[in-house]
């Protein structure tokens, strides 16, 4: 733990989450996300929610202002349409988080999985939901 | 995660459990413990309190019913008789899941500290409250 | 060894298992499958038989809901209509084994061989019965 | 597998046997001995009792013809004088595979436990008998 | 680079920092000091000074306050109770951080040497000045 | 060393000769092939002929009876119908142990080297005769 | 630190400089540049700028006088003539260090990463600044 | 070093000249050659000329009678018909150890590169003189 | 394989003869002496006899004139004046090997065992006759 | 290579060189010298004189003005008072390189080597000269 740092960020997630530069994306999957086999470092957080720690992540993490897209939800499989309360949740954390708009766009599940084979990392976490994915891209921190 | 194992349990907590035998000791620890240079295999639960990992540890693993006093607590410093919170959880979860009554001893700090460094494996959880800590001694599973 | 989990799971096996995610695949194989060159981490149990370990798998993992055929046997060589007593064996332990009809489909023996190279993990059993092969689809776990 | 050896004999078992020379030892313990955390290399056969180990150890190995008490089983806690079935079913392996008469020797469980940190490696069956633990000294092979 | 952690803290850093518990010290080194022979993990920042590494390592980590001297420098060499101007740097950077009086204690440079070999990490930084080597005992972060 | 195995066999080479499963080859190599450079795990046994080696494989390992031509040598470079007198006892030594007859095929020096590099394992003996060479199919082993 | 080396050169740094050879490249990267993730080995140096590893890494390495252009740096996206103050500082520390006149090139943003993608080693600087990155080609050293 | 071994000859470049087998190529490069980015294992002689090296590895290791040309050195750029000194020099030397006459061939400077990358090893010289690089193509020892 | 050097010294065991220095020692074991739990490096030479190995072993390594008896046997267990005839094949090799004369001591077995302890490395061959161990002492190689 | 550096500096060297701190050691060895079994890291330099190496380390490290004795030579065994002419050469190249006279103390044959137990690395130089070896303690580097 450290003071002034979500406590829910562990050494390995925060030295990820430092390492990443402009344009990385990082995933966090619910507890049913095939993560280990999907090539990048899997970051295990198997106590904690999806949204909780999407809560940390934005709090040390900005999106990247050069896409119109910076982040990704996973579509339900067979009703790409319909908006889980996971996703809900998403956006209301980001609508909160965000020091410029950042919209969610979505992917169908394999695109997804896809997708998440070239992230820098996967946080695994405890997140019962399903659908509890999102991909998101570092932005610049400017000084 | 796994049918009928709690979800808490991540992979390498349960390899590390079910490779303990019979009087190898596990430490549940909370997020202020020096776990990472302790010695022993740390594993991070940073999502997770010291009562919930209590409890799912206790739900596959027995305490060892060859010794009077399998589980021991770090005694709060400069006031040894009390008796924390968090410690008096840990005894209710024992009664609770307990096949024989286990009784909770207890070490002043720099010998509980020595205790762990012996241990097979230290879960680091994200417990806040201080004291958050317990050695547990592994029993016998009978066929 | 652990409560409530079968014996027979050793610890690298339950990390293996409880590390897949949805739609990643295990290999259950006989003591004659080329198991160590097939490219994925292999998990030996050469005292146990396929019907044992898979007995076992299924008491702990969920088959795939999403996928009509979730699990593969290999065709007999040269008589791919045959149903050898092992494979039945299988078809039995599926159906008292599930929450929902599971069908055994088949691959021929180098399909069968090629399907392997990208399954998470495969068991190499001490099963002396040829064809004694099968691979499982992971399913999801809901709270 | 290989031929006229048992197959129980995994390919790191049969290389630890074989690396082995005159005067090295062995470990077959049950499925609640602390294999893991005892130091030497730690080689799992889940699936296999401790009696099937042991005959198929010493259908290759053979004990050493130098020390009066080459082999050495672990004491009942609290009742070191009897003799547990398994212990019983070892004598009757051992009388049945020597070419000279191996007298089983005894040890209390700690000093078993500390003659074990020596050893080449353990062999961690899935005997669920209490005490199915016996310490193998290997002999000579003479052209 | 994250937002709202002092830059200069690398990913290592940053790893090393969180994964430390109560009463687990580090080091900040000057360049000259033999930091690699030393027996802890070195992380190397040459690029910075000590004083803006203490200033940075401060905003994320307490001191420790069960202990009275939770700071220690090296003496100099041949007038232990001269205070080079860097160690009175260091004392007004801590003076400016700390949320309770932390006084800075010192010890003879082989002493120093000695304290520094149970360090949870060193840091060599790229401080030219002598002496620039101080030892920082984290406290606990209640929540 | 160990009862009734070949002494030959080294522990690493049983190791491989085990693991090998129905299908998977093994290279029997002189001492100037290019084993090391060829991919798979190179296994040296300096002091021995490849008719020593080939004598002990055959002794633990059957060839495999699905395929017409479960070995190979290389053509003689310039002359690929003579039969050097190497390539003429390995296949006296194929007919006293065979089950039943195994045929020797052969490729072309380049085409042999091409095949060696996806056999399980590369043995380099000290065979001095050139064309010591030879590629075996690991057969099923019926309990 | 060494004597006559300038001092923000770390060991590795040294060891990667030392070990290039004629024509291999190596991208001094700024704060935001994602390093960790493009593939070559990322040597960090938080605490300096990129000017002042420029200067650093010029005065040990000539760059190559076989090619027109031995340095490159990125494009500002969106206007790609613009010059950047920093690149303007680049040009002038390699304007002061030639022993000939080296121009600079420049990259579109994404050409430039995949350029990186092929460098012997990626330098992550301290440098706020945004495009403060800049490719370099290694020339030949003569007796 | 060893009685009758040219003592330049260190033991991983014994280990490597002894490892490779027919028709495997070395390359003996120069100081300023891009050995450690070429993919092969590097091996450094930093201490030793090219010409020295080459006189060394000749005296153990026999060239490829089965090639017309099995030893190659790199054009001079702009100018692929001179004949620098230092290839004057090698040539020399392979007609003093040959014992049969071997022809230098050569390739241009970024084929030489490509030929390299597939090397069995790579040994880095300290060698000043520009284009003193050969590569040399391993020949079968007869008993 | 090279010129001039004995074929059955493997890459591995010229690596470790070159690598040696004055007074540093190594052992050559027979096939059951307990080679791999010794300490020292492991090096396999299963189809040799020790006296094939001593032979060329001595023919690139001089034994250490600064020590009166640089080469020790084992005692025979029971009867430590004997000589068993491989020890007598020792002593000629010896004899025809040396520079000057070297005498022969010899270590009760458990005394040998610890003196292996701090060897260099093992040679384990494939020495069937019992006692056939021999601890040979590295000399100085004059230019 | 690098400009400016002695080229007989490796890469590996250089990271030694520039990693060591005040106070640490370094072991300049001759080609006798049991440079791998002393415990530190060896870094080989077959080709060099120790004279030569001697002259490039001191080029840029500075030896320890702390102590009366940087640098330490090893006796002639059984005429501790004689100076071999390598290390006259050696006080030569010292008073040379020196901004303080530094005086050459030495040590008994296996205290030297005890000494050297506790280097920070070992060079294992090419020199044929018996005493060949020095001891260097490295000084503080002042901007």
């Amino acid at each position: 733990m450290l003071r002034n740092i979500p406590s829910i960020l562990s050494p390995e997630l925060l030295y990820t989450l430092c390492a990443m530069g402009h344009g990385d994306e990082i995933v966090i999957a619910d507890a049913n996300f095939p993560a280990h086999s999907a090539g990048p470092t899997c970051i295990r957080l198997d106590g904690a929610s999806a949204t909780a720690v999407l809560q940390a992540v934005l709090a040390v993490m900005p999106l990247d202002a050069f896409e119109p897209v910076p982040a990704l939800t996973m579509q339900v499989v067979g009703n790409p349409d319909s908006v889980p309360d996971i996703v809900a949740d998403f956006q209301s954390i980001l609508d909160a988080a965000a020091d410029h708009p950042a919209q969610l766009g979505n992917l169908e599940r394999f695109a997804f999985y896809e997708r998440a084979r070239s992230a820098f990392a996967i946080i695994q976490t405890g997140e019962h939901r399903l659908y509890g994915n999102i991909i998101l891209k570092k932005g610049v921190i400017e000084a």
